[in-house]
């Protein structure tokens, strides 16, 4: 590998330079090697925010990322490997249900997953809500699940793109996240590490989403579309609401029964039409559907003939979980105290602020604060009224699931500051705002 | 002190908004105290590169660094206080000559230098040329013989503006020193904690100056007036030429022995004319000159009636020097060989890349490369032709001095090709561009 200087890299970017392959490697192997200190680093992403990467900066950087720890192999695994990758928000418990979705359709899901810092914990902390599972699954019988079962999920490992956590970490500190390709190529970079042939990205928009506004979540939305399908890996990105919170069900548990419910037929329907959106896009990504039609139809058609809820159990059981909890979820953690919280006035749902729903769920204990926080899994929030829905006066807008009555006063008052109430009619809002394909 | 995040305040500099003298005390003193790490600084640096400093966040800034050290007091001095600082160049002798004239003049100098890392030594170097002569004496003595003789000259001390000190190091590491608001504060922040209630600047253009360009030149001596007087200390800044070396000697004991000859009334022309107009600002300044003119003709009349010249005599000797090298320069350090470099051609000298005659001088053996470095006291270039200057085929262009013959031959080779010599007659360029005042 050529030696650069680390000060020519960031002069260079500084005053509008084009970093090249080899720069950039060279950057991202010496900074995870330690070599190049922090205050270079910074000095750099700060030069970033202000001059940007094309392009070809940011395909180099996010392979450079991936390259920096282990690269997972599924070459095991047989046909064409599907990662999904949410931004996230509130209520989004879409793994949970989509994949069984598609491994039903006979493609092959291999997913890693991630704990979450936020307002709920992350699929892997949802998952156990099943007693004995666990994600702390060697690569030899994750990729041995996938193939005789049809899924697995098994929690990230440290040695996957360390590059990416180093520096994420230090831009974390520094005010340089909230740069367009800096952002893209994070989230790209683990996802390359992770192996998978095809990619098919949600990026969430909206008051309760990373990207408040949809412009902001198209741009990133192209530039992880361009990251992956340039990196070779079939890449697809859909644009979806997160203005309010997915489907009814906040919390950890909570939302894995709504999951439940959902490959049973019960799901909630904006919740039902992201999992058949997406899970078209995944099985046309795969080869298994020709158009957004068939895959449509053929997700549906797991709902209906119970393969993907018979797909969920086995995985479950396969992981060490209790498939019993699958078919009887009343099982699944529950709070001590469920509170209605009722509409104070009569019309129509106009606005239902997302990320204080999310903060609702924090207050009464669902996720975490700092890294070391424990969740209550049993913990949420259940709405009963959505965005166009009607209501009337003293009817139940929400349910608050606690275990403190103190906490679920003050999650009470939130929930309630959180809703707009109009007179006139309004439209239940576009759930799927653009496919990048 | 009011504690803030500095996470905010480089996300608030980032986005375009201005930094309170608070939040700059809060940042300077806790950078200074090692709490801000080197990574958030070196983000908050290159903000600023982009987004800039107003008037008030500069003042704020070089004020704050000021006060991180020791902030000498010079009231035990009589009158006002004048200081000088050149942002330096190739054969830069000015303190040398222009101290003991104004000093002669019955203005109080009291002044602190440092060594150099380039082309030559700084002033210190240069005057450790006399024997037993040393600037590491303590700030009564300092003030005493300020008093007694007439001026002194003392070595920075660490404590003088240590936040300055350890901001510019990591600038340097950082590509983020070419920012003219730092720059100026930088100067500046050791020009405040120096003491002196008014200051004379030099800022110095040309090929062999750190401002290539004349703009920029003058931008950093406006901004350095503004901070000057905006932090009550009255501020005169000159803009002067150094697209060719100043004076004729390039070198330590040979810019000595020039500022002598100059004290004598034998100096070159452009060099006398820089002392007397940088000394006349600072009689302007310090009450002891109505005008320029009145200015000037004190400071003529300290060569002439031999004043200056005894007042370096008497302030060499102060400091442990022996004086009788004052009246016989020719004792001063001396190289083996001296050879001259004869011109190609005839014509007249169109250019001197000034940045390459100072090469020479550190090819020689005159100037530091690292702070380590040991220089050779004796070493260096005589020029005899000037820009403007008529050269006959094989006339002398310069001599040099030197020590080794392999690098005598580096350098004349270097010198040459600095050289520029047009058939066509060629102005004497002007030398002092722009009065600050």
């Amino acid at each position: 590998m050529r030696n650069y200087n680390m000060y020519d890299l960031i002069q260079k970017k500084k005053t509008g330079g084009e970093l090249s392959r080899a720069e950039i490697d060279f950057m991202v192997k010496n900074y995870t090697g330690d070599i190049i200190p922090d205050y270079q680093m910074s000095a750099m992403m700060m030069a970033i925010f202000f001059e940007g990467m094309n392009e070809e900066e940011t395909l180099f950087l996010t392979e450079a990322m991936a390259k920096s720890g282990d690269m997972l192999d599924l070459s095991a695994i047989k046909g064409i490997k599907v990662d999904k990758h949410s931004t996230g928000g509130v209520g989004d418990k879409t793994s949970l249900a989509l994949a069984p979705m598609v491994a039903a359709c006979g493609l092959k899901v291999a997913k890693m997953s991630g704990r979450g810092l936020g307002h709920t914990g992350g699929t892997i902390d949802k998952l156990e809500s099943f007693p004995g599972f666990t994600t702390e699954i060697c690569v030899d019988k994750f990729i041995n699940n996938v193939n005789e079962i049809g899924m697995a999920i098994m929690g990230q490992t440290n040695e996957l793109a360390p590059a990416d956590k180093k520096l994420y970490a230090l831009r974390d500190v520094t005010a340089t996240v909230d740069q367009m390709s800096l952002i893209a190529s994070s989230i790209m970079s683990k996802k390359l590490a992770a192996g998978a042939d095809a990619i098919v990205l949600d990026v969430k928009t909206g008051s309760g989403a990373f990207m408040k506004e949809e412009k902001d979540a198209v741009l990133l939305a192209e530039e992880m579309y361009r990251i992956g399908n340039n990196a070779g890996r079939k890449t697809i990105a859909l644009v979806t609401d997160m203005d309010q919170p997915l489907g009814l069900a906040v919390g950890n548990s909570l939302e894995v029964k709504e999951a439940i419910e959902t490959l049973k037929g019960n799901g909630p329907a904006d919740f039902v039409e992201l999992c058949v959106a997406l899970g078209a896009q995944m099985l046309i990504a795969g080869g298994l559907a020709l158009n957004q039609e068939e895959g449509e139809a053929k997700i549906r058609a797991t709902i209906k003939d119970g393969s993907a809820l018979k797909m969920m159990a086995g995985f479950i059981t396969a992981q060490g979980g209790d498939a019993a909890y699958v078919y009887h979820p009343e099982k699944l953690p529950g709070a001590a105290i469920i509170e209605p919280v009722f509409s104070p006035g009569p019309g129509y749902i106009e606005k239902i602020i997302c990320d204080e729903i999310g903060r609702c769920s924090l207050i009464l204990g669902g996720g975490r604060v700092t890294k070391d926080s424990i969740i209550d899994l049993a913990v949420g929030i259940v709405l009963t009224k959505k965005v166009g829905s009607q209501v009337s006066q003293g009817e139940v807008l929400a349910y608050i699931h606690g275990n403190d009555s103190g906490k679920i006063a003050e999650a009470k008052e939130r929930l309630l500051g959180a809703y707009k109430i109009s007179e006139n009619k309004v439209e239940v809002p576009l759930l799927i705002k653009r496919v990048i394909s």
